[in-house]
């Protein structure tokens, strides 16, 4: 793998919160976690390449997993925000499939998922069902403090489309990483036990671990 | 029972109000009201081992059940929640059965049952209706000062549907609460006759009684 | 009856604002509406003794009924609440059977009814319907002053359920009040009379009445 | 008529608003508005008597009725509320009767019985669909300015229940004052068409023009 | 015409938005958008007459057409409010029915018409289906700076009765304006062209064109 | 050509987001995004003629269409505003007509197009189911920072209402964008090819290129 600096290095799914003493356990759940972006990932081709997986504490976080851009893209097409909310789907649809229970180490990534998926929405007008409209305004940001919490400008029906639109993408979004995932299922368990053992794994080792 | 440091002990449950003066009716539901939330803790594996229990009035409270955490857990799983909701409404549950009345004594108990169950709701997308999706945003909070407060980005229909799910988690952990201690009735008498005469139970006495 | 202070008396019902000057109307429709309270308490068992009623207007207050504590509760059990409310209502329910009208005077009784059977909802989860569940947090009060003003944490559908449970509590102890003073109606004559003659009544006294 | 103090003279009904030149048309509308108002006085006994009527413009007032309360009275009666909306909507109805249209003459009137109204539902429990409830609370006026504005604690659904209440008492008072006018529309045109020609009628003289 | 002081005239219909240079096109809209309001006001017996048409650019109007009150009234009827809303909607009627498109030029008119129509149902109590009732309160008005903004204190169901009825008055209106238009349109056609060419009518010219 | 100021060009539409570096692939997405800008504006004969388009990042912009407006309009016609939207739409329709997908890159031109539309419902009463009606007061601007954002003044019911005559204009514009570029999908092209060869097209090419 060719030199990168830190800085090209934009994208980093799955930062859990983590305190210094790690149990078995979450170790556990956090390599099976990190290593269901990683994964999900992998089989996106729209998505950057993974350039590396940490299951080592730092900070907040209690792993990581981050992509290299390609390049310096300009836009983003809908195609590429949907892929991008599988990928931090993963995390959970890991958990999910592996341990039957979920945790609270998602909360961030879904979060992240809920705001691009209303944006694609609201902002980008890329939902079909309502069409190339934006709905709210950046200019009460300054009052609020944040899109979301802007005054609305629109009626209860249209608020009430906008959730199904919004939920539309993220629960397909949620179907594709888990069915990327339970289709390999050995990968998953391969790269998560790689991960428990050495804690990191690079792209070129991820991508060996792949094949 | 191994030496434990006071720092350790982090999850006190159902710390009452209390006066300085208590009638002998106040003793007893404070007594039952304890052993009602000791006993539910018992019963779930899912939950750290009871530490402490008292019916001796400190500041606020009337009584107070303590447990002693295990190791250091950096994720909390959907079930770890459903059960530390059991075990808050333990005290409730207690006082239903044994005097068919209730008391205002688990105030505090169920605005935090509710403050978890609608966390996992909106925050850590557990509930299976809404899916991995979050509703409302932290960043409101400096304005609003709380989550609960913060400006609604959702519609009625979604409210109406998150009311929905936090209401199921609350009411499947309170039946699960009742049928512990009906079961148990026994022992909950026994636990909450042994606090009226000595006010006090350590970890090692409450396993003693429980067998 | 033995030494009471003063400061023991905490339960004041029904003090009616009143202006300096009392017409004879006024006086009859104080006097048979704090007999109402008076002759309420003294047949619901779960409340203290009445202690002393007035219709001597003192500062906004037209009349008062004062009961007596008889020790120093920790928690409030429901059916205790729900008997207030009763107690509450005993004006109100008194001007609708003598005089066939009602007057502002009730205002103040009504409002913490209304308090207490919204609290028994919202913050003690006592309403069988919605269950053990708080509404609103204590937390905004900062910042709109009054638990009432908090902002709503919950669907319309859900605000549409605590009403109907409010207006339960308040109705259900409406008619209960109504009962006992129809059932009782001599003895809401005999002590009304009894006090427009000597506008004032003890404790003792008011027993020896109703006898 | 006996001696009357400045200061015991309260209830001014209908003093509308009126710039300094009158034209006769505007002079007409103001003596059949205040006429309207000093008959349905009269014929309500629950009423105080009318002490003075005037057509004379007085700063904002383009004319008055006035009555005067026969004693202090501390209570106001749900039947006294209702008759004094059927007092203040007099002005209105008279000009219905009379001109067959209506003007902005009556605004402060209508204001006024619109909040006696929205009091006796919300504030002092007398509506019958809702029960002896309060909607509401006092404490929120510093933040608000007036009850009206207070941050809403109920429904939409208890919003709209009040909204019917509020009404009903408008539109049956409504019809009492026009009956009442219709009945004595001589009486009507007796007393506009004096104070057309004289301003001011005083109580003693009302009185003998209604004989 | 006799002598008339500038400040006699208040009312002032459709200044329209103009800047300095003007094209055919927008003075020929301007032309018949005055002529409109004109001609709507001559066949109103209702409205005072009017006084002066101009398409002379002033300021932000592109245009204006001037009515002299004949009187100083006190009172406003609710048949004249209705009229001057049809005064109001007349440029855009005149446009509508001349060019068949219609243009920015109205927004002043028809947020006038709306706001008139607003009061008469919120403020003046004039629709028949709410009756004499007020909705909102001036208190509000130092808060949100406008009677418009005031905080809400009437239910959803009357915030759309109120809609439906402000959306009759104004209905009604453009469809009596357009009707006055249609009916006289050869002299819609004859003033607008005397304006194109002259710029200016003053009242007796006016009413010169109309015979 | 004639000599044009800077000054006098005053319509830019489609001035996208981009950063320094171009990759391949964004200059396509910019040409095919201009081009359907520039060749929608070309087939409306209400539209302003095509002056320049570029597709060489400016600032925060990755191309722009310009066009140049004949004269100094006074008023915009409905129509006109229509065409407006069809034209802001042009970007988006080439890019799904083309890519079968769509970016961020329509962002700000959906924003515009909804502040168009949402204008001609509220503020210029141009829906024939609204009516001549404003809803909503430029008032409150100073409160909320923005039109969009001031307190509602009507009905959800009406906000309802709004949306879908919004959405209407903004949908039958799309459609039109659409065909437009269709029928035209061989101009599209050639334009487009033209643009990333060349990076500028001003208008006399344009026009040329059209032929």
């Amino acid at each position: 793998m060719r030199e990168i600096e830190e800085a090209t290095i934009k994208v980093v799914v799955g930062a859990e919160k983590r305190s210094h003493k790690v149990t078995e356990n979450d170790k556990k759940i956090t390599a099976y976690h990190e290593a269901g972006h990683a994964i999900v990932t992998y089989f996106l081709p729209n998505q950057d390449p993974v350039y590396q997986v940490s299951i080592i504490p730092r900070g907040m976080a209690g792993g990581y997993t981050m992509s290299m851009p390609q390049d310096d893209k300009m836009y983003i097409s809908k195609s590429n925000m949907c892929d991008k909310i599988v990928v931090l789907l993963g995390g959970r649809a890991a958990e999910t499939i592996i341990f039957g229970d979920i945790s609270t180490g998602a909360s961030n990534d879904i979060e992240r998922a809920t705001e691009i998926s209303r944006n694609m929405v609201t902002k980008y007008g890329m939902s079909e069902a309502l069409g190339p409209v934006t709905f709210g305004s950046g200019h009460e940001e300054i009052f609020l403090g944040k899109d979301y919490g802007s005054v609305r400008n629109y009626s209860e029906k249209v608020a009430a489309e906008i959730d199904v639109e919004v939920n539309k993408f993220i629960l397909s979004a949620y179907e594709k990483s888990k069915q990327i995932l339970e289709k390999n299922i050995e990968k998953l368990k391969h790269v998560a036990e790689y991960l428990i053992e050495n804690e990191k794994i690079d792209g070129e080792k991820f991508v060996e671990l792949m094949a």
